[in-house]
């Protein structure tokens, strides 16, 4: 744009526009798609003058604010610096867990997402159809998980994937919910002995959850057979299933009374299904509950709800040899959104402390999640195969919110690895710091020095308080004739003379120290 | 899907169809528009069903290919695994030179990459309106970090971003260039010295190339001032500087005569002008060329390509203090194709050995590049101030391919860090198998175990071997009765008992070890 030449832009335009032949009659002269079409050679230079002309009064009229796209957000070093923390104790978990990492596109084919999420479909954001296939950015790395088992025919893998995922939700920023998050899944696939594998991803989001000391926190239990087992012995009309568990999924943001009042005024279900519902999604307990519905005349009649029962009690037997039953509590309300779950679904909240003694534990949200989906993966095979498959997603973004609060006010936060500032004590000794510097970087020390000539001293310390590094390698006059670099430690202010030859050995070997 | 009813799908269609108020006159029935659309409440239900049954068709109309969209892949674990240690060397050397980490949103508002990648600009993703605002996928890390910084009014910073961009280009797989493919950029930010953090960046690719061991390579240096001012001494006009600019870039890519061809045909520069470019831009060289061009009677007339020469000559001073000039050419036919950069600019080329004796170096493409782009920042801000930047950007995806090559061919690649298995050695040890290992994970060690009640004991053996897992922790009837765990070393084949109690230190010391 600054380039354009001597001619004023009136000129320039209507010079461009006389020599202009349209590449197609019809087709408006500043028509935007010049952007994205193909123009032949010869009007090639001058659609693109056409085009700068363009963009440059698009530009004046816009005068736009600079910001983020809805919903989403930059991370500043300070928060890259908590992320990373977070982000390494979980992949740390995982890989303790033998998983293997994986990559998939941010986006997929748009039919591969079609048909996996319910009425969470319409959050999905699409990908303009520029004259190639039809695309979406991905919602979670379960289905892209799946349709990779599929697509490679592969039949048993344990894996983790670290990602960013994308919903077009009304975001309420404040409690860390956002349009672009990451994800951090953990999922085994394949045909294997029921509840091993279910009571492994249990264990995993303890431990997460545990290493990052959140606070409190419970895992919530159930199964969508025994969901469906109960919807059925209460009268629900099967085709109605799927409308009722997502009602059921919205208790506890919503009351029971308001949840009845959707079952009984927008479904149309009966007074006395609504309540029966209700008796059932009311309950919650450890694995005596599991034991008592096996009993319940109702529940155990139903094939579903029995199978779904037995295996809850034989993962509450592997959660007590894994010793994690305290933080795990079967909850009959926990329905859990996706439609691909097929079996036991899970989700953990951390628990805020009563504010008043007595009162019952508030939670604050979810922050790790999942559930069996066994027949995700033959919804992509041509025949139909499945592949079973359980896995766990954590809620990064809610934990570093947390995270983030509490180190702000807590501790000050080291963004950088610096380990010795290359500083000279008087003017003129840029090449000195430049070679020096050098030596140290190919020693694989980490080092910084000022981008200025001749910066004055006491501004090179006080780079190394503002930034935190620990040590100051000095060179002056006097250094330099005696052969030695002075080295000052930055926190107690001491200074010792190394000889220029052991200098990379003395800072290596203080570094080790700390 | 699967729970539609006992009804068949075209009877269910016909009463749901019958049931239906259309929420506007006139909309189709099966309008795709009530996927995106807001339904009201009393409609919903019905329109939920009805969009199933649209979903369902269309899944039977398509019965589409289960594949990764073109040009994008999936990463395997093994591939994973190589990019793991190429990312890491790669961020190592980063935070070697300072860098705090910053993350941007994968797309921005479209406005804010409008305008910055001349005729590249076609190539840019657009996600659809989804009555939202205009959004972009992002088309490289550079323009965002601009951004970030003028919308936080930053002046100075030194930040690395690792992160997927998008490019819609018509991919050559095999050279290893996909739509999706990952960047790590290294910028300065900042109004310093001439030279200084330029000469650094050179170092941060020399450094990083050298780290990876990918064999012999080359850095061309140029100065976008030198281009312009050599286009002016030559006589082309200035409004057609940057498409000679582009065609320039085309150089190796295409033959000089080619591109001749172009800038006279096409552009319709005149012969001599051609010719005088051509001279300049068939030189190449190290310093002494630098300063032979300061004597040339014709550039060093001009105020621009004296800047430049100038600033070349303080660079190789530099270069010359960090070691490096041996990798470093001054090539006055290197161009780049981006709009933004406005000083030095540099590439990275791989150069595989001649195959005969006397032959040229052949390049095999670009594997790092950059440079300063002084202007960029300004652009975003309401009054224009200028924040000197430059910086660079490692091509991963091709160094990721060559290391794949070579990996594959020379050696068994580790894709989990798994230390030990808990094996048992006779049936019915499931439980002690999870408490065992439900000990060893809470100490922090990487154990795994089949997911079978009883897997047979060459099963387990054969999985270590199979996923290169080194130790055996071994359960039975006489290990459980004398109190002890079996440790068996899969490469040697030896076994020792190890008391239960000291299972955890003994397997950590052998970890520790190797």
């Amino acid at each position: 744009m600054q380039r354009l030449g001597p001619l004023s832009r009136e000129a320039w335009a209507t010079l461009t526009l006389q020599l202009l032949r349209p590449p197609c009659a019809g087709a408006s002269l500043l028509s935007p798609r010049v952007l994205g079409g193909l123009v032949q050679p010869p009007a090639r230079e001058f659609a693109e003058a056409r085009l700068k002309i363009q963009l440059e009064s698009d530009k004046e009229k816009s005068n736009f604010v600079i910001k983020t796209p809805k919903g989403t957000r930059d991370l500043n070093p300070q928060q890259m610096a908590i992320r990373e923390k977070i982000l390494n104790a979980v992949i740390r978990c995982f890989k303790c867990h033998g998983a293997k990492g994986l990559d998939t596109p941010v986006f997929e084919l748009k039919e591969v997402l079609t048909e996996k999420y319910g009425e969470n479909s319409r959050l999905i954001y699409d990908l303009k159809d520029q004259g190639g296939e039809l695309l979406a950015l991905r919602y979670d790395l379960t289905v892209p998980f799946a349709r990779y088992l599929a697509m490679n025919k592969i039949k048993k893998m344990k894996r983790y994937h670290i990602g960013k995922v994308w919903r077009r939700e009304n975001p309420s920023i404040n409690q860390g919910r956002y349009r672009e998050f990451c994800q951090c899944d953990f999922d085994i696939a394949g045909q294997f002995d029921p509840m091993i594998p279910d009571a492994e991803c249990l264990k995993i989001i303890y431990e997460i959850l545990n290493t990052l000391q959140l606070g409190d926190f419970l895992i919530k239990v159930n199964d969508r057979r025994i969901l469906d087992g109960m919807f059925a012995v209460c009268g629900v009309p099967e085709n109605k299933f799927r409308f009722v568990c997502s009602s059921v999924d919205k208790l506890g943001k919503m009351s029971w009374k308001d949840v009845r009042e959707e079952m009984v005024g927008k479904m149309g279900l009966a007074s006395e299904v609504a309540d029966c519902i209700g008796d059932y999604i009311q309950q919650h307990g450890g694995g005596s509950l599991v034991e008592q519905l096996l009993q319940d005349p109702k529940l155990s009649q139903n094939k579903l709800a029995l199978e779904g029962l037995r295996d809850l009690k034989l993962l509450f037997e592997y959660l007590t040899l894994f010793g994690i039953t305290e933080k795990i509590i079967f909850d009959l309300s926990l329905a859990r959104g996706l439609d691909y779950y097929t079996g036991v679904i899970y989700e953990a909240v951390l628990l805020q402390a009563p504010t008043r003694q007595g009162e019952e534990p508030l939670g604050v949200g979810s922050v790790a999640a999942g559930g069996r989906y066994d027949d995700l993966v033959g919804m992509f095979d041509p025949k139909g195969r499945k592949v079973p498959c359980v896995g766990l997603s954590i809620g990064v973004e809610r934990i570093f919110s947390i995270v983030e609060q509490r180190m702000e006010a807590t501790e000050k936060i080291q963004m950088t690895e610096t380990q010795v500032l290359v500083a000279a004590a008087q003017k003129n000794f840029l090449k000195e710091r430049m070679k020096l510097i050098a030596e140290l970087w190919d020693a694989g020390i980490k080092a910084e020095m000022l981008y200025k000539k001749d910066p004055s001293f006491l501004s090179q310390l006080h780079y190394c308080e503002e930034t935190g590094i620990p040590l100051v390698a000095i060179i002056g006059e006097r250094e330099l004739k005696d052969g030695v670099i002075k080295l000052r430690s930055v926190a107690s202010r001491e200074e010792v003379d190394i000889k220029r030859e052991n200098i990379v050995t003395e800072i290596q070997r203080r570094t080790c120290e700390s």
